[in-house]
């Protein structure tokens, strides 16, 4: 069977060592004659990969103790609610940086449940091309958190340097950037991420988040909204999604037999690089509509001249077996998504496709 | 590999050719050289999985037009505050029927969000041992909603016909006995169900609801939990966990190829009827705490005469790779959980154990 290459924005390409291992274990977990599927959540072979799992997110972000990690449900989507559902209580205001549509949809989500302002914005026309500088943000110094997108998968731009909040507990959606590279932990109060772009299946959110917030949270919310309840149950409060689970543990462990964050760092730049020469070196052919500075390592966006060379282009690059490569339908032109799962051949022979086309 | 004969009471057993069918394709879904985990949620090829998943719940179940068929994640317990917060607005009452843990619970995290009252329960001294009559329950004629659990898993009872509520909506978590016959889907408002004992994996919960109540509900809450946006998008406004879907889909194609419903219900009642026939036909051996008219036929409970003696028949359906027959944490004593895809040898076997032991 031949594997495609697959620049899908997420769902999207998952470590073809982590799906082998589960298709092997399909039917048989270690031995046991069950799918981990049919595994109790409160069993002891179910429990061994959970508990694996969250140690692997620990050690591969070098998370501190004083910080809770935590395996739930409903995506970052759930998460644009249950974070000021805990953390923004009545007479707080919560800051929100606007740099693309999933930071528009958090915003919008947050004024569902509580007070919440714009503390900076880079649209311009209903677009975003850029991660504003430090000096564009107004920050609200009493704010009871301020959030930011770290990767926005629809107009390719990414935060290379994250804004300093100070007091205010700094919350990002990590969701389809984590785990690229190394990052500080302790500069964040919380950090979530959907699993389906870097992590595993969807199905699946991690959230990774300072004690201090989860004791001092909400306490008038739903039970199975409140972080402390997963917190005090490690996860396991309610059924978790097993599967799912499990497969973050395969690519985790895949992720750490290749190096670990660092390795992955070196190989992202390395796939980032290759797109965005192919497009540097063609400017009459190519161009993107981000600025340099925020040049995202996890989903490239460029256009060609005309909507027809686009075409010709997806149908190229859909011999070659390329899928996924259209971009967002709310802002047309190309995306390649090159996800710490995409490997390297696949997007040399894209760059290659881009350099060589109508060349 | 030898199977294990699994009575787990959920995550529980799945159908074999469901599970192979998913090892076959774990790598490559219908030639697209990709699983279904990497493809994309707006994807023609996941759409057409989905979309089966749901067209199979509406065949298999009956549900007339006037309902909805959502795919959520959160499970059962997290419908436990969905559902009020969609359908319980201020000023009015929420009904609670108490048969046992997960009852309560409903009641409990409902209490979270709005008002609700006891409309019933057969609690003593903190046990459920049966179902209530009609005539036992005080049902408000003004309630915003009636709720019950169909099955108990815990205690082993089940609701065998269900209450007439008028006017009032009618809500029941069947989680652990959904689709294990044939229902009326029209006796009621919203039925939900987490996936994981009759239909699929964990980390998916199954809403059937009418379309009235999804237009009328709250829409003073998050987006994410409003029934309407996931109406509105065919359960699509963010990334469903597409895995579990796909595995719902090969569930409901094995139950449909199997005779439908029916054919489970016949299937269902022989399994029930072998293990209960046991119980009942060694009286000096075996006891059954769940009066005969509220026996489950998913989850039978039963005790032997001494702690010691319940050891050992653990060790020795052990040595025959009977898994999960040890009673719940708080209640104790045996249950074999007998879902739709535990075999009927299965649980031949487990009968034959219980009439042969130390006789």
């Amino acid at each position: 069977m031949e594997r495609a290459k697959n620049f899908n924005a997420g769902p999207a390409a998952l470590p073809l060592k982590a799906l082998e291992r589960a298709q092997a274990e399909l039917l048989d977990l270690a031995g046991t004659g069950m799918s981990v599927m049919e595994h109790s959540h409160r069993g002891k072979a179910y429990e061994a990969v959970h508990n694996e799992a969250i140690s692997l997110v620990r050690e591969l972000l070098g998370v501190p103790e004083q910080y809770e990690v935590l395996l739930l449900q409903g995506g970052a989507s759930q998460q644009f609610a249950v974070v000021p559902m805990n953390l923004l209580p009545a007479g707080k205001s919560a800051d929100y940086v606007l740099t693309g549509s999933w930071s528009q949809k958090a915003y919008k989500e947050g004024k569902m449940v509580g007070t919440v302002r714009v503390a900076g914005t880079t649209e311009k026309d209903g677009k975003f091309a850029r991660i504003p500088a430090a000096s564009e943000l107004s920050l609200d110094a009493n704010a009871a958190y301020a959030h930011i997108t770290s990767n926005n998968t629809i107009f390719g731009t990414q935060w290379h340097d994250f804004p300093a909040t100070g007091s205010v507990p700094l919350v990002a959606d990590m969701s389809s950037d984590i785990m690229w590279r190394p990052i500080d932990v302790t500069k964040f109060g919380l950090i979530y991420a959907g699993a389906q772009k870097n992590l595993g299946p969807s199905g699946l959110v991690l959230v990774i988040v300072r004690k201090d917030l989860v004791e001092g949270g909400r306490k008038d919310i739903p039970t199975i909204f409140q972080y402390r309840t997963h917190a005090e149950n490690n996860s396991l409060y309610n059924t978790p999604p097993t599967f799912s689970v499990y497969v973050l543990r395969n690519v985790l462990d895949d992720i750490k037999k290749q190096g670990g964050l660092a390795a992955m760092e070196k190989k992202n730049r390395e796939k980032a690089n290759l797109i965005y020469s192919a497009i540097d070196a063609r400017p009459d052919f190519y161009s993107s509509p981000v600025e340099k500075g925020s040049r995202s390592t996890m989903n490239v966006v460029f256009t060609l001249k005309t909507p027809e060379l686009e075409t010709e282009f997806l149908a190229e690059a859909k011999k070659q077996r390329m899928e996924g490569l259209k971009g967002h339908r709310s802002v047309g032109g190309m995306r390649a998504s090159i996800y710490n799962a995409v490997p390297v051949e696949d997007v040399k022979a894209l760059a290659d496709l881009m350099l060589k086309f109508k060349a």
